[in-house]
């Protein structure tokens, strides 16, 4: 593709700051981008009064327009979640740096010397929902990475979103850095995402950020690449082997720690040969926590009162204290269920059998496969990541937890002396 | 996006073939998988006397639907050939084995040991032109990184297709491997194409290989992500500093050794402080080689006899022994250019100057970016990688030259004794 033959655009203006933009940053210092970020938290902490009423605005436009109590909590900020806002940008500026690290490197026999170093993308474009803690969140970690980000926000929340790219471009050119390294396209409402969608060669990654249809809306419909930031119908097997307590402890906190996440546990299986011993302990324990369940006809007919599990149910990602379980014949049977249903996001074994959990680790294809551990491991935090930009269901480019490292390409370097091809 | 609402596709039945043999695959042996290429090498060589025949028949349809002579040549296969191909798939045989390989891995303060390795992608999808040892070499590269594909080929090839993937398919079960890990959709034509580009979620990762058209049209077409192995417009960019000798010898190997590939040159750029000292020799240098050049105004005013070069020639991948030149005011001119036409694959700048020699690598945005080297070295087999699946102009999972890593994703495997998250 040439380029001269890009449609043009009514985001034309935007992209183009954006990739002056990102070419400053790509050779701006370390040490610049942190001043950058300092200035970024005082502004979130020095702009309450100006960030506050924009967000009770759009939170009384939003309880007018009938927005959920659960999308209103999401779009709410107040003074501790600034607060939290701030120490999440401080946090980011004690990662490493991910640009110029070197992948590898070799000289070849013919004395070129070739290394291959992290690179920026360059224009990062994100399309996310009515929650303002993202704008902060994605322009920080686009930043230290030295992409410039062009936000698609979700319109409830357009308000407090203008505010705070005012915010991160007064920060960014405090210290002597582009504004146009942030930008939002929300003035174009709706068209704003569709036209990033297919700003081919002029957005060279895009990130959805929200819910399973937002997601796979993107995914359908973008023409520039994608990073899938998928949902997680998470499952759990209790094999055979499986001693009750652990077996509970751990689908207890994969299913309660924090059910509305998605590397929470939406379903569980257990080996036959173990069912009468493992079932009942386990299902009570998670009732105890208030969790519901569902189960197949040989659950059902080891613990009373569960209502029969569908198909659906085996499907959905519930995000909430709804669960299935099933009862499957061994190892081979939970593998056929979780490559049936699985959304191949995280999956776990409870076992102590050496043979199974490593035929487990190898044959289930999920971004992250687990033995004897709570799936709500599978965080970016949690894998010393330190922020997290989602968790990658796909397969190209990156998988499972994303850091900063995969907000980042990388280039080929030669240097010669005058070689030539014989 | 959950596992019941794909939409049912014609080629269901290769789909799910594919993904049991990808399952087989992604824990067979290299031992195993070298079996199958060998005996794949020995198919090519003892099935000469069915592939020859049926590749004459398509070169006959080819002449008689007015198939030009240059893709006439790609289609063609001879005796050597084939002894070509199957040395080329005996070459990665030699090549290490990417999956299994752990890229990172630590021990997690509470214990949990996580360790992030290469597995295969799965289901890979190849559409591509009437070149048929491009089955032969995708087959081959996608077996060795234990990946199942699904292959379109260009019409004009599909009699001397159907015949490689039948000894493909022999091979493969010669050594107990499922048939279906290499299969065509050739059967659906045109439309065999397009559902690879729409089975999100059955086919991992596609991969155009041909023309900038066919790659452009499946970049913009396909739901499935995919790796683009783009088009090179490569630029030359001679400093002021630039001895003449060198100058000469990098301009002209670059654009002449072989002028029909991606990594040829296209444009050359000159300093205006050195124009006047380089332009003459270098475009004689070229013009001797049998290259036709055209010009800027200012190197029209230097060197006799260029005609005027327009915007589309700048922007264009000749293929061919055509170039164009340009003269630029500095480095900031010769960056500009390059931003403005280049497809960001290769770019080289012939310099004795330090400062600026680490400029252009720092500011030239491109998958390869090269100091006093040819642009040829741009290839898998010159950076080592052996067998070469392409070289990606896009920044998302691979860029520059692919090897076979390129063909494997990775999981993150983490193994527990009882962890739950506090």
């Amino acid at each position: 593709m040439s380029a001269t033959d890009l449609a043009p655009l009514a985001i034309d203006d935007e992209l183009a700051a954006a990739a002056r933009a990102a070419r400053v940053l790509a050779t701006t210092s370390t040490g610049r981008k942190h001043e950058a970020l300092e200035a970024i938290a005082v502004a979130i902490e020095t702009g309450a009064d100006r960030i506050l009423p924009a967000n009770e605005l759009d939170l009384a436009n939003g309880r007018e327009n009938g927005l959920s109590a659960g999308l209103q909590d999401r779009l709410r900020l107040d003074p501790t979640r600034l607060a939290g806002l701030a120490a999440a940008v401080r946090e980011i500026i004690a990662l490493p740096d991910p640009v110029g690290v070197v992948v590898r490197g070799s000289t070849l026999p013919n004395g070129l010397q070739l290394s291959q170093v992290r690179v920026p993308f360059g224009v990062v474009g994100a399309i996310y929902e009515a929650r303002p803690n993202v704008t902060i969140d994605i322009a920080s970690l686009a930043l230290k990475s030295s992409n410039a980000v062009v936000l698609r926000g979700g319109r409830a929340a357009q308000g407090t979103n203008a505010v705070l790219v005012e915010l991160l471009q007064g920060a960014l050119t405090s210290v002597g850095l582009p504004a146009e390294a942030v930008q939002t396209v929300d003035r174009f409402g709706r068209e704003g995402g569709t036209m990033l969608m297919h700003a081919v060669g002029r957005v060279d990654v895009l990130i959805p950020r929200g819910s399973a249809d937002l997601i796979d809306s993107v995914v359908r419909e973008s023409k520039v690449p994608v990073i899938e930031t998928g949902a997680g119908v998470v499952h759990l097997f209790l094999d055979e082997s499986a001693d009750e307590t652990t077996s509970i402890d751990i689908a207890v906190n994969s299913k309660v720690q924090r059910p509305s996440v998605c590397n929470a546990l939406e379903t569980l299986l257990v080996d036959a040969r173990a069912a009468a011993r493992l079932l009942p302990p386990v299902v009570a324990a998670l009732r105890e926590r208030g969790v519901t369940i569902k189960g197949d006809d040989r659950a059902r007919a080891i613990v009373a009162g569960l209502p029969p599990a569908t198909d659906e149910d085996y499907a959905t990602e519930h995000m909430s204290l709804d669960m299935s379980v099933a009862v499957v014949d061994d190892l081979d049977g939970a593998l056929e269920h979780i490559r049936r249903f699985s959304t191949k996001h995280t999956e776990s074994i409870v076992t102590n059998d050496y043979a199974r959990a490593e035929r487990f680790l190898a044959e289930v294809d999920s971004a992250v496969v687990m033995v004897n551990a709570s799936t709500r491991f599978t965080d970016g935090g949690e894998f010393g990541f330190g922020a997290e930009v989602g968790i990658s269901t796909q397969k190209l480019h990156a998988r499972g937890p994303m850091g900063l490292q995969e907000l980042t390409s990388t280039k080929w370097l030669v240097r010669g002396a005058g070689q030539v091809r014989g």
